[in-house]
């Protein structure tokens, strides 16, 4: 049963297993860094249907597919399925999961859904609340330039510091540890979660969502840190969801101006994991969308934990929970980050 | 720690209590059935907000404040909030709540979100994932017009199956049972939880969210006879949240042809609660929303558990998983519906 570390931060003693991983991206994706270790990568951006909200959803579904397959289980085992997406309504969501059958409980924190997902599905089934829980998120491009800017056919100009939405999708399983594997594979645990507040410094540039995210990602890491009485030279990784070039050197201004707290040693960020940002011009100052760091995580980071590379990895998912209404309302972007602490481990040790 | 019964829910072995709740309404809702009930009557359904969606973040977060006060415990210590809403984005919650401080896990289930919220709270609860979590949703009639069909000024007509998007909001504390409250008073218990799963029986009017809504409430009170090996007799009240006067029929409808299972004794829906829809008759078939079946709870079911006027209320949440573009693509509308068991107990006994 969970136990809660300083005020934010919950230790999960049975330390969930992730079984099952999966990403698909599209076709710029698989022209970057990460471009051989999606499961799929879809040279067709409309993924053969006729919207790019269905394209979004076919790929979600993809994702949560591939990464039950992979984890050895059926839909039908699974006991529920936490996930989420940008898109009004989180039709990205709805409609790609929607035949499988799976208790779904749906969840919203904007590009913070992978970890917001992942940390509910861990402590779901640290809890007993699941026996295997998948979490997934989804984002695309197109889709999110259409909902959230401007329709693509406009041809608008981006500013340095607009970020480049992912198409891509990245699915877990995470299930009780201890039961199977018998063959004592090194698996990813989630080993701590922490569920994060709401930061609003009163940015409103839709087109800077790394400096809105940068302090949510700054309060969690903090409080994170503190709850557990560590240091960043403890976590092999500090890695952030999508606050892309700007808003990651805010970050580490930011915990040296209000906690006293390098991280830059050890922090990446999956917005400048995904893309090449010096070779790939127009993806500006990096990824972002939930898709970005589901990715990320589920191609790259997931399996250096499971072959030793990483140890442990603080993966803190950032989102800006605004809407284009608020915006034009004149509001601000409050921002959110949650976190879960992955680590390697041998699974039945 | 929870225990599954059958392969959908979940006994929460615990018995989380509502210590707190509290229910707004607009001005309409206030000269409905449940006028003394509300915590709060918005006279001025723009709540002192230039904007619609500003009014329902202001209704949500004095819900939330109500709830937590009403419970006698403060922000401080609520461990998270599961909330969300129908707005794009959540932005009826993420800005209602955007002071707290309060750890916010968003959610998203449409019009289930209330019964989405409280079993995810209820089941962290019982996990020791929190001490204290909060359970809160929100709707707006004149943002909900604005988003999903046309701007209120558009004066467009109604269809009669159309049903009436509530201004309210609930708002419930649910928190470890026997630890406080040395007074021995009543309050509700959540006693088991299921997590929906989703249904598309190929409805594409939208504005017939009751029959799109049906199949799924069928199916997840299936479900859960099924799971606990119980009767609708064994009920004091199986509540939908807004199938309204459409839905509620098929429903009954659907139970006796698929289930073989007569619940018309004891279903009862939020959204023919709110509104005596033979006095309001521009109401059409009844409430619906978020806040529908939030504030309903929370006004008018809550309080006679507690004062043993009923003993046993399966409150099932509707939600129906569409957006305006899903609808303009030409599909069909999936649904789903979220269960807590809500049974009256003696703390501390």
């Amino acid at each position: 049963m969970a136990q809660r570390l300083g005020k934010y931060t919950l230790l999960l003693p049975t330390k969930p297993v992730i079984s099952g991983y999966a990403a698909v991206g599209g076709k710029k994706e698989g022209e970057g860094p990460l471009a051989d270790k999606f499961d799929f990568v879809y040279e067709d951006s409309a993924a053969g249907e006729k919207t790019w909200e269905k394209a979004e959803s076919t790929i979600h579904g993809d994702a949560v597919r591939r990464a039950i397959s992979k984890a050895g289980v059926t839909e039908e085992q699974v006991s529920v399925i936490f996930a989420g997406d940008l898109l009004n309504q989180c039709i990205g969501t709805t409609f790609g999961i929607r035949e499988s059958g799976i208790p779904f409980a749906g969840v919203y924190g904007a590009c913070s859904t992978m970890a917001l997902s992942m940390a509910l599905a861990a402590a779901s089934v640290d809890g007993a609340i699941a026996e295997i829980a998948v979490a997934s998120t989804s984002s695309h491009f197109c889709s999110a330039e259409k909902q959230f800017r401007m329709p693509l056919e406009y041809g608008g100009q981006r500013t340095p510091t607009a970020q480049w939405t992912a198409t891509a999708a990245g699915a877990t399983v995470i299930e009780q540890n201890l039961f199977k594997n018998p063959s004592k594979k090194r698996l990813a645990v989630v080993d701590k979660i922490i569920i994060g507040r709401i930061c609003d410094y009163g940015i409103k540039d839709a087109n800077n969502m790394g400096a809105a995210m940068a302090p949510a990602a700054c309060t969690t890491i903090a409080d994170f840190l503190r709850d557990t009485n560590t240091k960043p030279e403890d976590y092999d990784m500090i890695l952030t969801g999508d606050l892309g070039a700007v808003g990651s050197k805010l970050l580490c201004e930011l915990m040296i101006k209000q906690e006293n707290t390098d991280i830059s040693s050890v922090h990446r960020d999956c917005g400048l994991i995904l893309f090449d940002i010096a070779k790939q011009k127009d993806v500006g100052a990096g990824g972002s969308g939930c898709g970005c760091s589901g990715a990320v995580l589920c191609s790259e980071i997931l399996p250096k934990i499971e072959n030793g590379d990483l140890r442990r990895v603080l993966f803190v998912g950032t989102g800006a929970l605004m809407s284009s209404v608020s915006s034009l309302q004149n509001e601000s972007i409050p921002a959110i980050a949650h976190g879960v602490l992955l680590e390697g481990g041998d699974v039945n040790e």
